[in-house]
């Protein structure tokens, strides 16, 4: 039995009981199946099948209607590189080593020794392709066959925006007479903000290839624009000029993206894979508006998620009340396979995935073994460190906030938009936000907040320290615990604590406090 | 003009100047010169160089009577791998990517464009070797022609502390027959802490391979054991039985250093390069007791330094009081093989080193320009988030502490030591700690911290809220935020502000403030 020191024998009882989710299966690869994956780019729920009745998004809805719509999905990470590489290992981010964005002084990367699911795969007969933003590292982890990405040289507007581009890289791809089986994963780039770094085409690049003078001209693209008053603000957002202006350009972009679904579904009919297919739809991690990404909350965390399977018609058009969360796709991918999950050792610790594949969902509803999921963040951009973890069930959430004594950081991306800009220059003034928190209180957060989504969705309350709630508490902490021991998470034992994992604790790992309230 | 937004127009005037110290130079590269650099771990002044009178260290102090020794050197970094990469690179860790531990879970690594020390000197026709301790990564980055490190796998206590293994090592590369000029670099693991991961040999390893039972014998080395009653207590450690116990262990493997640096001069002596090599001895951080190793206070921060020219035998056995930093040691090494300083681009900024030879102070005492040095930090354990930037000049030293909210981490190495564990436990009874501070005033900082050296060596009293120092913190504030700017710092607007430096902000990065005192 481990011993996490004084103050932790709550939770001595259940730590380091590694989960045993999975057995090691024995099947041989299925030869005739193949896997599509899409990723947004800071995607949300503005799309029809979502019920947003104003953005246009026919091409994801004719896929919803040959797929389970997944109404409670959730991200691993709301952090793009490491959300991507928790998708392509099915290990949370503090598992995999990407413990924020990869990109310039950022830098961080996934372990050499993480068996990701390109590497799987290849080992396993089958080609992997990826079109557009990759965004993860190092290249001999995340080594696809065929790559087109911002890391092969390829400017990043054109592979992860241009449709046209995309679909005729898809093509390529989808012509290979290699006879091999294969996943192919799109990173869209859109519905990404661009205000940061390419403003001339807009808040969020609506403008680019849209055929205005200097904008260029995405052939297949036929851009839909839509006024700021008819678009639908999330309960999350301000409901100001400002933020309403960001959303409507956000959703031409969310139009561009669902075009491009539409060209490259198009593109594996006419090679012949409709049916030979797995189809994945999601996101790398909640849209980019206050509470938003890089949070946890539901509208940083929550993700839409269709799962089309032409060998599993019979749910097609169904929705799913299944908790499913962005780890859950590598063992989607291996089970559909037929691949055996990876089961090795990282760090001197085992690995093995945690998440579960999606296809019993596929035949039926399922009754239970759906109800929590989890999500953890360390940092952003790497002067954002901001180590959060989370247990989601039905009806509670619990979010460890292990930095909280410094302030939640806004990142460059988003503190330069408007509509965050909206919201600095209102509270500076002292005008109405029509934000449903003050900057200051989503600055400066309590260490635990627990929320009760029967009562109260948008997590407005804390009840962490409400008497009732004493046992849901405690109970959350330890499974949140135990699962940051199964998951081998380095910040087990923060922020007070300092994990021994060696020497005479080699064998029984342990938090030893360091007496900071002294 | 970089405009750095409100509360920052006090440094804006200054921001944005690149610092021109040094002019690319032509020079041949000198063919009959060679270099040796050892690097101590952990290690102090606990030398007869450096005074101490009790510690045996027969080796160095005849180096030091054919060196110049530096009795004001610092590190710019106090933390192993951030430090060797800063040594390897001329580039403070904030700058080369390295912003933390490189082993497990920590997982740091310099940017792939990095130009290290052994990259240029292998394009300039220089052989290189590493033995010992590496600790730096990417292999790509820090690639040597001759490897024998725990990156290689071999033991780290079998490369680092069996200084025969070590003298068998250096023999085989100094017997090449390959006629290039090279750099040696041998990186000792002693007298680093082994409590933590080794506790068998001691807290210092201080019984590996001495001969007793079960210890096995490094047969070149004779043990020196010391009385804990007769070491020497730094002001900044506790005088305690335990922290006594602790440094007596230290002294024991100090010993053992100090043999294995004896025997590798031997070697290279045997092999007829005395009279052609540089050799550099210095250490990475602070040695590993409280306000030591990853702290920025003098005693984490200080080093010792001994250059030792045979072509510069004017000031062999002086002692010098110039300011130096381990930042030095690339363009120190490049000076002395005549090869031209790097200059080029990394993360789209231009990359220029802002430390500078000591060759000169070899030559004479010089009487103006070493006068002030720089530091930082960003994390030690990946969990140990405490960025921190540093001035340190004569008389003053300021320390801006960003995270300064949170408490300052204790690393797994050092919390569990005897000395720690006798602080931690005289805190939790009440006893006297005879410690100079409280753990709680450890642990909490404020966010500045502006000591004068002169009135207060051990950095006791904190002048920045003083008003009659009010223009000492000011203009050291402008100093350390413009050697921020130099050299790329990615925290530059760190804690209260957002850098925005692409987009409408590429040609006038700025700092945006987050208003977080709303």
């Amino acid at each position: 039995m481990a011993n996490f020191g004084e103050g932790w024998d709550v939770f001595c009882s259940v730590l380091f009981v590694l989960l045993a989710l999975h057995d090691v299966r024995s099947f041989s690869p299925q030869t005739k199946r193949n896997v599509l994956l899409f990723v947004g780019d800071d995607a949300g729920f503005e799309t029809q099948v979502y019920n947003n009745t104003v953005c246009k998004t026919p091409h994801l809805d004719a896929l919803a209607k040959r797929s389970v719509v997944f109404k409670h999905a959730f991200t691993s990470v709301s952090s793009c590189s490491p959300s991507r590489s928790a998708i392509l290992t099915g290990l949370p981010q503090h598992q995999n080593g990407m413990y924020g964005l990869e990109n310039s002084v950022h830098h961080f990367v996934s372990f050499d020794g993480v068996r990701s699911l390109p590497v799987i795969l290849k080992q396993s007969g089958i080609r992997t392709g990826i079109i557009g933003k990759k965004h993860v590292g190092p290249e001999s982890v995340y080594q696809f066959d065929y790559s087109k990405t911002e890391l092969d040289g390829f400017p990043i507007m054109q592979v992860g925006r241009n449709i046209t581009l995309m679909k005729q890289f898809a093509h390529e791809f989808l012509s290979s007479t290699d006879p091999r089986p294969f996943l192919l994963y799109i990173g869209f780039h859109d519905p990404h903000r661009c205000g940061h770094t390419q403003p001339q085409y807009g808040q969020f690049c609506e403008k680019f290839g849209n055929g205005d003078p200097g904008m260029g001209k995405i052939p297949d693209w036929v851009p839909t624009t839509y006024d700021p008053g008819e678009v639908i603000v999330p309960g999350f957002v301000q409901d100001t000029p400002a933020a309403r202006g960001d959303l409507a350009a956000q959703y031409t972009t969310i139009s561009r993206l669902d075009q491009g679904i539409g060209l490259i579904l198009k593109e594996l009919e006419l090679a012949g894979y409709t049916d030979d297919t797995l189809v994945l739809y999601t996101s790398d991690n909640g849209i980019p508006f206050p509470n938003g990404r890089t949070n946890l909350y539901d509208s940083g965390m929550a993700e839409p998620l269709l799962v089309s399977s032409p060998a599993h018609t019979e749910r097609w058009g169904h929705e799913s009340n299944a908790m499913a969360s962005t780890v859950d796709l590598t063992p989607t991918v291996l089970d559909w396979f037929g691949i055996p999950y990876p089961d090795y050792t990282l760090n001197r610790e085992a690995v093995r995935l945690t998440g579960q594949s999606l296809l019993p969902v596929l035949q039926r509803e399922p009754s239970t073994g759906w109800d929590t999921v989890y999500a953890s963040h360390n940092l952003h951009e790497v002067t954002m460190y901001y180590p959060m973890r989370v247990v989601r069930n039905r009806r509670y959430k619990l979010i460890h906030n292990m930095n909280n004594l410094a302030p939640f950081n806004i990142d460059q991306d988003f503190y330069i938009s408007n509509t965050f800009q909206d919201l600095l220059n209102r509270t500076r003034s002292g005008q109405p936000t029509h934000w449903f928190k003050t900057l200051k209180d989503y600055y400066y957060r309590p260490q635990w907040e627990l929320f009760d989504h029967q009562a109260d969705p948008l997590e407005t309350t804390n009840l962490a320290g409400d008497r009732r709630y004493a046992s849901v508490l405690s109970d959350l902490k330890e499974q949140v615990l135990r699962w940051q021991n199964a998951t081998n998470d380095p910040w087990i034992c923060a922020p007070w604590g300092v994990l021994e994992n060696s020497g005479l604790y080699k064998e029984k790992p342990t938090c030893m406090p360091m007496d900071n309230g002294l």
